[in-house]
């Protein structure tokens, strides 16, 4: 792979990543919208199919990591980092990118959710009006729950050991889908099981923390909260903005490190 | 594939996807239904699974397209458009016909939903009494989204958008399908990821637009609601008509411009 | 296949088949259950996983029909009808060893669903007390629905309309699912499929009749309920034991001529 | 496959077993959680991934049998003991190892489940403030539940016979396995298939004792919860112990059984 492909490949997948997760966040969670109230079942098949699709869309170009945590895992596992920084740009700028569009897939109910007025609707005429809460209240929190992560119970040691296992638990599954998968040809199969963990390290390990187990997905919507111009947004949570980038690499190289060990 | 296998096909195929996908609406939003209130989860994974049936009924006959966008977007890939017309014919056939059978199958429904007469059930004479809702108050709008989509907030910007969006990322998934199985005979399973993508669309980018991402999804069964003798079933929103046929053309076009500078 | 193998395979499989699709039904609508009130996705999700247990397990025996429509349908594909009563009376005794499974594996939450007596185990000594309704009330009907189907809204030519229209979409799935595999070895893959097939048809066309689509499924539970000493059970709607009956088998024959016209 | 290299697997896979499927149980249940009350489904669909994530993992080193009732039943076929210790041992041992991740990652939820005290947050500065039930009423049961099962209605006889009905119908799949792959190199999808088989037992069985079905899924837990130092934790139900023990080995001694009468 060139790295002009892989670039293009990483921006593209983390960009589809990032419109469907942080889409199905803002689905189930914002005013106005039909999925909204369909609950963390929904949000966690939500995330794991943004996975399928992103990384079935980009495997032919970048070979779909999507994410710096298993960039860094398979480097550390082929003592191999000529392309780390490639790959970590294409995710970063394709989280960015992802965020972007569900704001403007969403731009009506980010609207509600965040005012009180009437929502016009811009450019299209055909305006409805929709009842919204008062922002200071209710709208600003889940309004950066679409873009970042957040803990329940706010905790430095709980937060990093939780974002650790469960990209410990990512990170193996990747890393042995090479010795499932050996010589049969079920690439395709791979991303749609890869997809199946993610669905499952939510369901099992995202009730403390939200599970970003990947620093771009985390980071980068976390950038354009802060750069994006909506009303009454309140403030984009940096504080904790080390943790969901700290805890998924380090989980990374745990987990490469355990696959050194034991399976290779 | 001959122009009568690829009609017959697609007619096929679209009046399952449309059965299976205007049913599970019905099954969800109408009265006296065992699925009655399943939620959106259910509606996403019911027009997923309905693709998925869809697809693997027609594959053998037509290929499946069953989207005049997919149709479109093949045609740009490959720059070869004789075949259009042919599967655009039979895919907006076959969703009027599956739009009819949703009618029959769901005929007592309908009825309950729209009238607040005793339902006496036609030519079978066992006959149950069923309470209904005065339909001018809030019968006829879940009875017209078992047929065509309708947005939360009506703005055309915002909507054309959403729609174009959700399209090009189901046919990236679609496009990229041949090179993920690329001499590994896993049609079938694309055809199983396809249907997963759809509910990820569903999920993520369902919530402003009920996501048509499919013209003859929305238009055939639009034309049926309007000829269908339903009792006080109100009218059929042609005003927002166009945007579920146009956002879903352009961003299948999107699509294939994207495929062809990065992926081809 | 051997006559024996093929009616074992059956009776093992449609064993397991309502074991599982009647024990979802009794976990969901039962007392005392962990299950009590999962909804309608988990009756769908439970009945197709059913199928996809039931058929992995005897697929290498019998070629895993497990359904009176299915068996009806190949003979008249095939014109060769010599093993039909063979699948038959194992598909029957299966579906009534499966329903008196369901029974031991059920029976507390039996009784207490029925009886406002004190739960006394048996001969495990350990017995919890529980809390019953008044079984006249609304013990009977959802005890009859662990076994067999019924309508919500009762007409014999709508209903049975339903479960030709599911069949019909059921049996198509299964003959074109030769078509799909043709020489590429992934039988397994097409027992996944066919499964989700099943939750498809649960999801969009179980509302007005709860889907038997196998007459098999209905009739042999139905048979089990007359027989079973349950105390309060009430009758066992004999009256509509036909359409779940004739409705599969008509669906399963039209099918069949569907597709040795277009798919041949 | 080396006695270490078995012993190491299933050391690893049972622990990403029991991490994910104590791990759902605690996400649903505990306070302070982001899937709190995601309901029956999630927890059915949270095994069913853990044991796909746990067997995709550990399939390469040691096969992945992650269950005393499994590694009895396949050396019972194969009227081979000789890794039965080895290979208990492991599950043994990654059982408890998982049960304490899970601990790890719910620290605060635990907490805050058991007391009504503020929670302090250790270590990590920046706790939250978190409202918490009197332990001694609610907060107990559930968290027991985390760790091991329990009968809704305890009667030994029922109790006994559901676990070994629901581990035969496991079994059973897991045997049939190497019929329907023969040949194809479809281990991946078998690995798919068995998870949504733990789905389907979980939906359709789970209802009356929580489905244990793996005597080291119950028993390692349980042991980890009696030693943790949890307060107001209450006892861990010692005299239920044995059946979610004795159950699942009969039942995959039957289910051998069958499969060497009829398949073999």
């Amino acid at each position: 792979m060139s790295s002009s492909d892989i670039f293009i490949g990483e921006t593209i997948g983390t960009a589809v990543l990032i419109l469907l997760g942080g889409g199905v966040c803002a689905a189930v969670t914002l005013k106005a919208s039909k999925a909204r109230n369909a609950g963390w079942l929904a949000i966690t098949f939500g995330w794991g199919f943004a996975v399928l699709t992103a990384v079935y869309i980009s495997a032919p170009l970048s070979g779909a990591h999507l994410n710096p945590a298993v960039t860094l895992a398979l480097a550390i596992k082929d003592n191999d980092f000529s392309n780390v920084a490639t790959y970590w740009g294409g995710q970063l700028l394709g989280a960015m990118i992802g965020a972007a569009l569900v704001w403007v897939a969403y731009y009506g109910q980010f609207l509600a959710h965040l005012t009180d007025k009437e929502i016009v609707g811009g450019p299209g005429a055909q305006a409805t009006k929709v009842k919204a809460v008062e922002a200071q209240e209710t709208g600003a929190g889940p309004v950066l729950g679409v873009f970042s992560t957040g803990p329940e119970i706010r905790n430095v040691v709980q937060n990093l050991a939780t974002e650790i296992i469960g990209t410990v638990v990512l990170v193996l599954a990747v890393l042995t889908q090479g010795l499932n998968d050996n010589g049969n040809g079920l690439g395709t199969l791979g991303a749609l099981i890869t997809s199946l963990v993610v669905v499952s390290i939510g369901l099992s390990l995202g009730g403390p923390t939200g599970y970003a187990i990947n620093p771009a997905r985390d980071l980068g919507p976390r950038i354009v909260h802060a750069l994006l111009p909506l009303p009454n947004k309140g403030g984009s949570d940096w504080s904790y903005a080390w943790i969901p980038v700290a805890g998924p690499l380090i989980g990374g190289a745990i987990a490469a490190g355990i696959y050194n060990v034991a399976f290779a």
